[in-house]
């Protein structure tokens, strides 16, 4: 079959790879009905990341079971499933303390950019539902994998609640995702901090409030600004760099948690300012499993639509344009027909 | 009259100092019914915080109003009163967000090592006892100004629920006041960890269930032994070296939060590895005054003993005797009799 392989800084190729197989009993191979390209794909296609060898690509996934192995009991051939890109048994003490992402089983989904991904742990990290979705859920359902539950997270790990300020930095996918969650929980103002017209839009369109387009200093006198000096209740930081995070650092009010997801590159934290300021951190990679289930019904009874943050859509042959145009910030996100 | 007076290094003495005036309309002067050394008073005692002219030491302080500017009006001479260590004005954002230790007018009590003291802020920072309390109960309402206060801060932000296990690291006074607070907030398990036979057996008072005495790896593992591999669902940093702030996030499990209350000192976080680890951090200054009304009520209805952590009574002219006392770890914390 073909499949996605990165070779090396930006050399990221479709080419024939061999269909995966049942390699455990608890595994299950599903079909993918689509698949897409993770801001996080970013970092190695960038060369950020180290690539060794050959890296077979793509973390995030829905589609249709193919086959389980003997030993997998939730979910069998023909059903149509949505997994986290965090493989957990879901049964392990930190799954049932709803940290799925740190699974003592845990695995790293890969190679979803292809007709057919091989998921280990099918029991524990593949949820169904009850009928095959219409065509046109597809988008939002594969968004619950990975970009959707990591937005969601965010809010969760910064604790917005009805009537709070939230700041979300970042107006990548996961930072507009995070707007729609913090709208979900019924924030009571959402700044989405932004430059980009067609970004600000899908975040109006999602919930947020206010749009700040300054950045640095000038960013944080501006939620300064319009939080009368306080600062934000929550901070969603969606990016992950350096600079990123001292934005959040700077927005969060004291006791305030800032939600961190995007994963921290050249990120140090002083723990003497930390304490200081009694700025509050929770990050890491999403527990998706944990919110999954109402995730997808959010979507299945059509009352969220995150799809929309796919706006770019190819087939999977051209891959690498899908990479090059995130890279350009030409697409938010590419969604891949398989 | 006397007071304390840091002039350098190991240098601290009891010397003639003046008596404080009123200096704004909302100070109050208040006579001490007795005070106390801190842990945190020992950073500059050890030359470990730079002292660069002679210091008036002491921030911990219950005592009777003897007199109130113009502007106060929640307080009257006569009064007994217990302020937090943070002069708050309990009315700004930051206040009413819970985090007073914040406030906007936020300044450091100063001086109170002595038998009379200015408080700034009086309405904002003095909560009153309706009457004046027994004799027997002074020592358990000087510790809620700070170190039961601060102990219970680190609780709070470890976010312990009934049922949680509670790791403790530290067992200075604020460590032991975090496990009477930790079993207050109906914690199901308290691993208090403590080298010293005296603090262990005051730790196993107040309520912890287990005793680490080990540090460093050995002491990670035995937690690990003792819950099962998952590690704590809440950790309470109580110390602020490097080496306890490592301690801590390695016995904290995934997901869970460290209520961190040690002055950090050398304490840096590496980004990537708090976010893999899914470690979440809250700290700063302890917001006592959020909790004071509570933690005074707990004193004067019986119901908790925090004053048993001072371990050493002296007149204030023997002050320098407990700063040494409480380096030297012969002394867990000093009360003195003004």
């Amino acid at each position: 079959m073909l499949g996605t392989v990165l070779h090396g800084p930006r050399d990221v190729r479709c080419e024939e790879v061999p269909e995966p197989n049942i390699l455990h009993p608890t595994d299950a191979i599903i079909r993918l009905s689509a698949t897409c390209i993770c801001g996080s794909d970013l970092w190695p296609f960038r060369g950020l990341n180290e690539v060794k060898s050959p890296m077979k690509m793509g973390h995030e996934y829905c589609g249709i079971v193919e086959e389980v192995g003997s030993a997998v009991r939730s979910v069998a051939p023909g059903q149509f499933v949505v997994g986290s890109f965090c493989i957990s048994d879901n049964t392990c003490p930190h799954c049932r303390f709803g940290f799925q992402s740190s699974c003592v089983q845990r695995e790293f989904m890969s190679g979803a950019q292809a007709p057919l991904a091989r998921v280990p742990l099918a029991d524990g990290t593949l949820v169904a539902t009850a009928e095959v979705p219409a065509d046109d859920l597809i988008p939002s359902l594969l968004a619950t994998s990975d970009v959707l539950g990591t937005g969601w997270y965010a809010a969760d790990a910064a604790r917005v609640r009805p009537g709070s300020t939230v700041v979300v930095v970042g107006d990548g996918a996961v930072g507009l995702m995070a707007v729609l969650a913090a709208k979900q929980m019924e924030a009571g103002r959402i700044v989405a901090m932004s430059r980009h017209k067609t970004r600000q839009d899908l975040a109006l369109e999602y919930g947020a409030t206010d749009i700040v387009s300054e950045r640095g200093e000038a960013g944080v006198a501006r939620i300064k600004e319009l939080t009368d000096s306080v600062g934000a209740d929550a901070v969603l930081e969606c990016v992950g760099t350096k600079e990123s995070m001292a934005q959040a650092l700077e927005c969060a009010r004291p006791g305030s948690m800032i939600g961190y997801v995007g994963v921290p590159h050249g990120v140090v934290f002083d723990g003497q300012q930390l304490f200081f300021s009694q700025k509050g951190l929770l990050g890491g990679p999403a527990p998706v499993r944990r919110f999954l289930p109402h995730l997808m019904d959010l979507v299945l009874e059509r009352k969220i639509n995150p799809g929309k943050v796919f706006d770019l859509e190819l087939p999977l042959s051209d891959v690498a344009e899908g990479y090059h145009a995130m890279d350009e910030r030409r697409a938010i996100k590419t969604l891949l027909r398989v």
